[in-house]
Formats: C-alpha cells, structure tokens, sequence
C-alpha cells in the first residue's frame, strides 16, 4: 500500500449523474482522494474530440449531499474534462485517471470511437497513468456492483505497478452474475467493425435525414482477443497505445517512388 | 496506370466550402473520378467521434457551377461521412478515400484529435484505403499549389501499391515555397504532446468560462519522427495503424496478480 493517499481523477463519457460513473467514485472513495471532472451531458461517441471552437463551462456540483469529495461538471467532452482538470482544477498531478464505468462495451474497435477510452488516453498523454472501464450492459439500469470488483483489482495493480509510458489501459467487464465472470484476460484488441445500415427517414418538412445503426462484425477468430475473452465470460485487459505508427510498414513504405 | 478510372471518395473536417478540400479535389480530378461527402461546417478536434444521438442529414450541392462530379453535404462528422458515403451514396467501394487538405497540422499527437485522419481511419477500418493531407497553414487564405505535387505522387503511389490491411497515411506537408521543399519522408509520429493554458474568462452573467489555448511541446529528439522532417524541410508521411493494442506491454501485464 502506498503511504500517502492517491490521488485519483474519474471522469467519463456518457454524463456526470450517469450510473456507471457514481459506481467508480463508490470504488475509488475506498483506494483514494477522489476528484470528478466529467461532461454535464452524455458525449457517446464523441471519439478524442477537444471542444477549440466554443466555450467551456467548468462548475463544481453537489450530486451526493452526503459525499466530502469534490464534483465539477463541464460543458465539454471528456478529453476537454481531463485537460481542465490537471490544468485549472488541480494543484498537484493525479496519481491515477479512472474513466467510466461505460454503459456499453468498448472493446474491439469501438476503442477509437469512444470518448471513455479518450479521457484516459488524454489522462496517458500527460503522463497520467490511465485506465477505461465498460460494462457490456447499454442500460441505464445496468447492475454495476459485479463489475465493482474487476475495477478495484485493476486499479490497485495500476497503483501498485504503474504503467509504461505511452500506455493506458481498457478495461471491458461482460454483463454476467458475479459467478459467472471466469476472471480477468489479459488481450489484443479484436480486428473487428461496425457493418452501417442508415436508417433512413423522412421529416415532416420533407428533407431526407438519417440515423446511424449498424450491426457489430467481429472477423477475427483469434482467441487471444478481447472480444474472444468477453464471450467466454472473462473480463478483458486490452493495453492501449497512443502511438498509432504502424511500424511494421515503414520499411516497406521506404520502398515506394516518392 | 489503372485501365479503369479509380473512384475516388473525397472528404475534410474543415468543411465542405474550405479552400483545402477544394484544393484536393482539383488534383483528385485528374487521376479518377471524384465523389464528394464532407462536412456542411468545420469539424476540426472531433477526433474520431461519430453521431449516434442526432439525426444525420446529407443533401447534394453544387459548390462549382462548371464542376460535372457530385458532391454531398452532410452535418455530420468527418467519420460520418464516410459511414454515409460508402453505405448510402456509393454503389461500389470507393478503390481510395483521401481526406484534406487540412488547414493546419496533424503531425505528431494531433493525428488522436484529427478530424481529418478520423476520416481516413474510418475508410481504413472499412478496408479503403486512405490517405489524411494536412499543411502546416492553419489560414484560411493558405497557398494549397506547391503541396499538390506531393498529394498527387502519394495518392498515385497508394493507387499502383495499395495499402496494407489496416494502415492509413498521415501525410503533412511544411508551409514553404515549392523550391524549398526538400522532398519526402518516411516518418514515425513524433512523442509531443500539448501543454495547454486554458484562458481563463468571465461572461456578461459573472460566470467563468474558458477557451482551451496551449502550446505544442516536442519531447522527442529522433531524426526519424514527422516534427524531425517537416521542421527540415520535408513532406512527412506516417503510416497510422487503428489496432491500438501495445503489444509489447502484454507480457509484463500477464504477470500482474490480477
């Protein structure tokens, strides 16, 4: 155990009132000195999106009278949630920044479309280590207390061991009863993609207008994948990199005539 | 050369009115046939976010009275669009999808903010291969002529080469005079990063508000990196892989007690 307390950044995607994240605060009230920063409205699908065009408001808010930590709600995205942390709110760098717990997956490929994945790879840009969680569960009744356990065990590692630089980590818990999840995989994120199928439509003025659906198409057999290890009821541990060069095509690439 | 005229799907974040894109178009023009899907305002920072609470609208315009190709205007985001493109507009898969000219940089770090590599991302995942351009002149006045060149020989290379299944190309290109520009490089992304200063203000109501500013920071001394090239002189093309896994940290995680 570390001597003095940790100081633990928890934000997230889908809203600071949202369930999932008032489950990680209940975790890390137990590890740490707890400080929330997340978005005032759900932000899905927001990718790394950084608000550079418009305002931010950043306002402290009281949602659990009874909770001593300290709360603020942003008007921006997650990334913009982290960088307002570390750089107005807080006087001395987190030890760690907890991003969640998603209501949906993000495993796969839905890494690079998620904006609870975003905070913690902002978090691992500054040099914070940095952890993701989700929960394959979309509800918003969604049972998180199964899932409460994992998040624990992966943070007090993460406290304990640190994490490379250039490295955070994803963290995706199946929706199961506590017996049923078979323990923890350690993974590769699964080639996998959303197949689109727009819903489209047709508003009352008469202008054609879209919905996106699609149908998630996972093409990798692997069994060393996260998603190989969300099916067989194992949480998964994708480590993640924020240097996206695709090394192995480089010498390749030196090849053409440019 | 191709016997068949390659098709090719064009997008941008800056919009689709932005002389940047118009500038790629011009030179998309003469290698294949062009289609048009783009953002109907800026989208610069989106990173790779997607739309799935609002409805999506996609309408043709005419932006060039002379032009005979088609384009789309959509209001959603860089990735949106080629969701769209590719699913409601084209009958056939696009054999390219290049996205740009971007107004400004998105070397380095920026490639994770990057509306304009999410876009190529988004193709990349759906097995098109694609390119980002971005020129170091965020304004809006920029002179596109002396990178045309370099987009031209790229897009020709990937067109005769291909792209390996899960790779895009980052291309940047420095704000010089053609003379100046040494040639171009094969990179690696660089490890930077962005130091922000968020200005600090209070609105007519006496509530604080911010606007994210910052400073760009290069931490990284190699002569192998894309802030290396362009700061010499040279085009810098990164190839950008979406499968975030560091899989040279899933050894030591493996002997974590999880």
């Amino acid at each position: 155990m570390m001597k003095k307390k940790p100081l633990i950044l928890i934000t997230n995607d889908d809203g600071i009132t949202a369930p999932g994240i008032r489950a990680l605060i209940e975790v890390m009230l137990e590890l740490g000195e707890v400080i929330v920063v997340a978005p005032d409205s759900p932000q899905s699908g927001m990718g790394h999106a950084i608000t550079i065009n418009d305002t931010l408001f950043c306002d402290p808010i009281k949602i659990d009278s009874k909770a001593s930590h300290k709360e603020y709600s942003c008007s921006g995205t997650p990334a913009d949630c982290v960088k307002l942390a570390t750089q107005q709110i807080l006087d001395r760098k987190p030890d760690i920044c907890v991003s969640g717990i998603n209501h949906g997956s993000n495993s796969s490929i839905n890494v690079i479309y998620s904006g609870t994945m975003s905070a913690a790879v902002e978090a691992g840009v500054e040099g914070i280590p940095a952890i993701g969680f989700s929960l394959l569960d979309y509800s918003l009744d969604a049972d998180f207390e199964p899932a409460k356990k994992y998040v624990r065990a992966v943070t007090e590692n993460v406290l304990k061991n640190g994490l490379p630089k250039g490295v955070v980590l994803n963290v995706n818990i199946p929706k199961l009863a506590p017996s049923k999840i078979k323990g923890i995989k350690v993974c590769r994120q699964a080639k996998a993609m959303w197949v689109e199928d727009f819903d489209k439509r047709t508003n009352p003025q008469g202008r054609d207008y879209y919905w996106l659906t699609g149908e998630f198409v996972n093409q990798d057999k692997g069994t060393d994948t996260d998603e190989w290890a969300l099916e067989e009821g194992y949480v998964s541990i994708v480590p993640v990199q924020f240097d996206l060069t695709a090394h192995h095509f480089i010498q390749d690439l030196n090849e053409w005539e440019l």
